[in-house]
């Protein structure tokens, strides 16, 4: 029986891009498969008291500029998101709806609209192209998105990650341990491969 | 004429330092010399209003185990110190009273006092002895960090930081760019060794 490795993700959140990326080329290199943790960054943030640092100008100045280090040391196409900070909520909700066949093709897709594209993603049009690239129909969408219980579920994973100690993302566990940002894949990995 | 690599830090920081260790590592095997920039961090966190990782439970968690991985993995040695978070204001100030020559020493011994044998720099003695081996004079030493010269130095070089847009230590500065962490060091030495 393999442990898991769990990736806890926001499509806000542009380190989240960069970690699911790299995580992308190491499933495939590896053949393995990283388990999708979504959460709500605000929700959890709010939860915690802290003030992320996008609302925080000589921090969210730096975050630009060090997201565009990264992805070009690491070979990552990248385009930071003029709408930054953004607001992620339906499309967390929506991954939530979708059918688990394509789910991988909707995150995908989304992480690539708002990191790799800049695509403005209050844009309903822009939504509705890609959500029909994964064939997912806008109106079954509009409509779950709202649903109560899909709200409520996000609220609890969110929660759940908060009762585990987790205070940011993107954030890797691996054996009940917390690897938090992107520049700590590489220790998530290794806690992932060493003989118990 | 070399362009200058400036490592702003805070003794209190145990990420300032994972960085000072592989800056002196950097320093001997590229035969280059990094400028030390001292900073009161909780002065400067205060300037932004950042609550710093050591006030938020589960990041304070976090780093602890972050820095003994880090450390781990860089080979470098590192104790937690049990009274983090650590009021370092006597042994910054003091940094800016002694003589030049004697500077490397100084930085040294503090450094591994707090995070390479997690001593208790609150007890007078402890420091006498630092100071003796750094061939300070303490009388000197506590006479000098009451100035109100010193104290105003000290605020005026966070204040500099502050204006540069830095919000954390350590923080490395190269040809006015910054670079946040000391798993940026890498990035810093790229902008220095980098062709113009």
């Amino acid at each position: 029986m393999t442990k898991p490795i769990e990736f806890y993700f926001d499509f806000a959140s542009p380190y989240s891009y960069l970690a699911h990326k790299q995580i992308r080329r190491i499933e495939e290199k590896e053949n393995i498969k990283i388990n999708y943790k979504p959460i709500f960054l605000g929700g959890l943030h709010k939860l915690i008291g802290i003030t992320a640092a996008a609302f925080i100008n000589s921090k969210a100045k730096f975050m630009i500029k060090d997201c565009k280090m990264v992805s070009k040391k690491l070979n990552i196409k990248f385009k930071f998101n003029p709408l930054f900070p953004i607001n992620s909520l339906n499309i967390m909700r929506g991954l939530l709806t979708i059918n688990s066949n394509i789910k991988d093709s909707y995150i995908d897709s989304f992480f690539n609209a708002y990191w790799q594209d800049g695509l403005n993603l209050n844009d309903e049009k822009i939504i509705f192209d890609i959500l029909k690239k994964c064939k997912v129909k806008k109106n079954d969408f509009l409509k779950k998105i709202k649903d109560q219980k899909i709200k409520y579920k996000l609220k609890k994973l969110t929660q759940e990650a908060y009762d585990k100690d987790i205070f940011g993302a993107p954030t890797f566990m691996v054996n009940e341990k917390i690897f938090w940002g992107q520049d700590r894949l590489v220790y998530a990995l290794d806690e992932f491969f060493k003989k118990n």
